[in-house]
């Protein structure tokens, strides 16, 4: 396009004069979430109470687990006025040093999460420091901080600085320290406690069900003590770091990354910065399309990297180390829902890990509990990413889509009226969310047809549990039912044989009745292929519901 | 709480001493929306395109707006390979000076919009950069500008550098020009034309239904051709930028606005800061609070500021200047439902305007169209906001909520199977968007219920016109009946009496009829005191349906 003839010739009449432009103004990202704070989950005063409690649980939990130490977390919740809360939290994590804390508190986007390749419940550090935010606008209060990190103890007050998105710290006093740990402390308004299913609480009783090795205490307004008790004795393996997949790039960050290296060769730079990027891998490329592997990757074109993101997609590759995803485990899951929720039964499935948008691995885990305890909840969704409980948005969430989608009643579960909890988890580096509130997983196909199979192999279990309870249930009911007949019978056929006591008979027909009822119980049931596994192994592959 | 005690003790062992805390990172707000472009729209390829497209003319549109330029908009995009298009969008506006080109378009959170307190259709200062950056990642390619502005023609390119959030701006020429006007120009991948409801071409009528004062103009690929023209020539009142009422206004941003105030004196601070402060009002929270006017504005504590919100409550305010708001106009709706949708039927409301969260005025107009050349469209919504229409996320929408709680019957309208296009169009300084992707009203309760009022307004003059086509309806037929058996009955009756000829009869008669079914039609019509005015001005006060 010529730049001297615009497409549409100009107005005569331009209007006012008036520069609107000098009103042209920069704002920190922290003005754009003070503005857009729904965006952050500070949207209702329940939701923000948990939003709140969220963000500090979930980091202690992180900083615990990235360091193998076994969590101990106590919220504490202290009513000061109306709609207006003292809340404490503190842990027994590593704490953090004095160079950092302001940042990770009072700083937007600053953290170790955002750029960090790993499975954690955080990723885009904003959380904590919305968290201080909400505080200051609400009460106008600082942030308190008591950080017992390598030997020393600091204590400071935090605000941030919403023009420039930049920390004000205090630093109120520092001394040695025997111990490790943090302890956050602030107050909040326009915010309540209550105990309903977005309340603290549940959030609390969700957040200990899925991470088994963690104890939570709560102390509730009115000085209400709550406590969770730890039900496995062994840390998660630690979260690794990983590479990214091959498979997994974008042009446009390949180049980056690439402009970034230090690598003197492209070639060196992939294969240092892919996993499963070997010299083979080059061969093959170098066979495929015409780029200058031995150029600095400094030099990398838009077009280049566009040729081999391509090609990238032609070569066979191993699926990506599977190490950097760390799924609860089923015996952990089993525990916690047997210690939390005691149902009658439960039927926990712990999938193989698979693979979503080309290259990132996630694995899902389902559990179904059924009766007993659970009586109140009827078909009721529990919904974790990365151990972390999902609380909103619950419509557009790929694990209620997936849910949804089943034919419960070949599973003889009716979810509108039975006592049912089903426990969902989706462990990944990269969670697929949906937006900043981080409360609803995208509908990613991959994804949702594997959190599908989950569930359907789960309820499978569920389904053969039941049928074998009915099915005791009706013996026990023709057996009593014949019982019955059986003293009037043995007295009439004691006086038409004329011979043998009546009691002697009724032994006997008692004793016929009572192994024929229990060997076809057991002969029937193991009979049957379906109930040697309750759902285990018989779906690999990724088998579809009809 | 004592910094010496934690409230739960260290773990004895603290793992690894491996100091994660070295992984600690700063990002820029580019790289937070590039990792969550989906919060931008940027989420489905056909979405996408809507959104480049969507940006750009909405900042055209606010920019002729505010100059009083009457809008021609040209929107062409060329297919340059498989999913990647070329989009050029040039408008008659006032374009851009050379010194904030850059960051109005290379640097999110930069612009006019964020801060000002004025109805305009853009608000955050992202969504054109959030453009450049996708055009970035998924081509490589700069975004191009031509801008004539104050007698100068610049063209440049820009580029988002994400690690920053800085534009890298390179200028290509400069020169005299006796027009004025913007062209935008860049090439995106991962996008996709198609006509489906979610498309550029359906965006661009809609935009057109609500921006009567605006030509726009689309080459769609393959060098289709589509005009909206004009339907008036009137451009709308310029938007005005207005001081925030007193009773919106809330602790944190009263005292953050007084500490940045120049004002010697808190009185005088909160008389200019604000609408309807009057020196009248500071006598009456004199009366009923202990704090000094006269100190400086720089001085106020949270104390002091949480007295004055709280005092504010009390006192009775005038509402808020209402020429902030400027909404569409009836007429102006109905030429170009006229122009564009051609329906049988049209019946367009505009209601007072009202106010939500206490101190922000909001308009709501609703159009209905029915028959005619709608045929196609079953019940279908076109949603608003400043003249601006909502294609996405429609299920959490206040619109989309207030349609679905009415009861379609009573209008005798079936929103599944009638053919009809509901308008509704919210105008407002502060639209209450669901989220950063601005595709939802929330369900504020004031919002909502004003929508549902001024639907089931204009939903009772469809009922009317309706119910008296279908009385015409019924009248021809009963006529037409009657008139079947005239010839007959003339001949026999001329028969029997033996005086007078047949066609005598027939044409008396047939006066008798045509009289009575046209007097009779009118009649009834006149004698209902409904028929007078199709929904205007009877629902005033907000009433409401049950």
């Amino acid at each position: 396009m010529d730049p001297n003839q615009p497409s549409i010739p100009a107005n005569s009449d331009i209007g006012t004069q008036r520069d609107t432009h000098k009103d042209f103004k920069e704002h920190s990202v922290a003005e754009f979430f003070k503005k857009n704070k729904h965006m952050l989950g500070f949207s209702g005063k329940t939701r923000s109470l948990t939003t709140i409690i969220h963000e500090y649980v979930t980091n202690s939990l992180d900083a615990c687990d990235e360091h193998g130490i076994l969590p101990n977390i106590k919220v504490e919740i202290i009513e000061i006025g109306e709609e207006k809360y003292r809340i404490v939290v503190s842990d027994n994590g590593p704490g953090m040093p004095k160079n950092i804390i302001g940042k990770a508190l009072g700083k937007m986007l600053a953290g170790t999460k955002f750029h960090r390749y790993m499975q954690q419940r955080g990723q885009q550090g904003i959380g904590a420091t919305g968290c201080t935010m909400y505080a200051q606008i609400t009460t106008g209060q600082p942030f308190h901080v008591l950080s017992a990190h390598n030997g020393k103890m600091l204590s400071c007050d935090i605000k941030v600085n919403l023009k420039t998105n930049e920390p004000d710290m205090v630093i109120i006093g520092e001394q040695e320290a025997s111990y490790h740990g943090l302890t956050v402390e602030a107050e909040f308004g326009d915010v309540k406690f209550d105990k309903s299913s977005y309340g603290v609480l549940e959030y609390l009783k969700k957040t200990a069900i899925a991470n088994p090795h963690a104890q939570i205490e709560l102390v509730a307004p009115g000085n209400e003590y709550y406590k969770f008790s730890r039900s496995i004795e062994i840390a998660p393996k630690k979260p690794k770091e990983v590479k990214p997949h091959p498979l997994g790039i974008s042009v446009y960050d390949l180049q980056a990354m690439a402009h970034s290296s230090k690598e003197p060769k492209l070639s060196g730079f992939l294969v240092d910065s892919f996993s499963r990027f070997s010299p083979q891998k080059i061969s093959e490329l170098k066979e495929i399309i015409d780029v200058d592997f031995s150029k600095s990757p400094k030099e990398l074109s838009w077009e280049d990297s566009e040729k081999l993101v391509k090609a990238i997609q032609k070569l066979k590759w191993i699926a990506p180390p599977l190490d950097s995803v760390i799924p609860i485990g089923k015996d952990q899951i089993e525990k916690s829902m047997k210690n939390i929720l005691d149902p009658e039964f439960i039927n926990v499935v712990e999938r193989d890990i698979k693979i979503y948008s080309g290259g990132i691995p996630f694995a899902v885990e389902v559990g179904i509990g059924f009766g007993g305890k659970i009586n109140e909840q009827k078909g009721e969704i529990y919904r974790y990413a990365n151990r972390t409980p999902l609380m909103f948005d619950a419509s557009g969430c790929a694990i209620a889509n997936a849910i949804k989608e089943i034919e419960w009643k070949r599973y003889n579960i009716d979810m509108e009226t039975d006592p049912a909890v089903i426990f969902v988890n989706i462990s990944s580096v990269h969670i697929p969310y949906v937006g900043a509130g981080k409360q609803a997983i995208s509908d990613i196909e991959e994804v949702q047809q594997e959190i599908k199979n989950a569930i359907m192999e789960a309820a499978r279990g569920i389904k053969i549990s039941l049928g074998r309870k009915r099915k005791v249930g009706d013996m026990e009911k023709k057996k009593t039912a014949l019982l019955r007949y059986i003293s009037r019978l043995s007295e009439d056929l004691a006086n038409l044989a004329e011979t043998g006591s009546k009691d002697d008979i009724q032994k006997k027909l008692t004793k016929i009745i009572e192994t024929k009822y229990m060997t076809n119980m057991v002969g029937e049931e193991e009979a049957k292929p379906e109930s040697s596994g309750a759902g285990e192994g018989e779906e690999n592959g990724g088998e579809k519901e009809e």
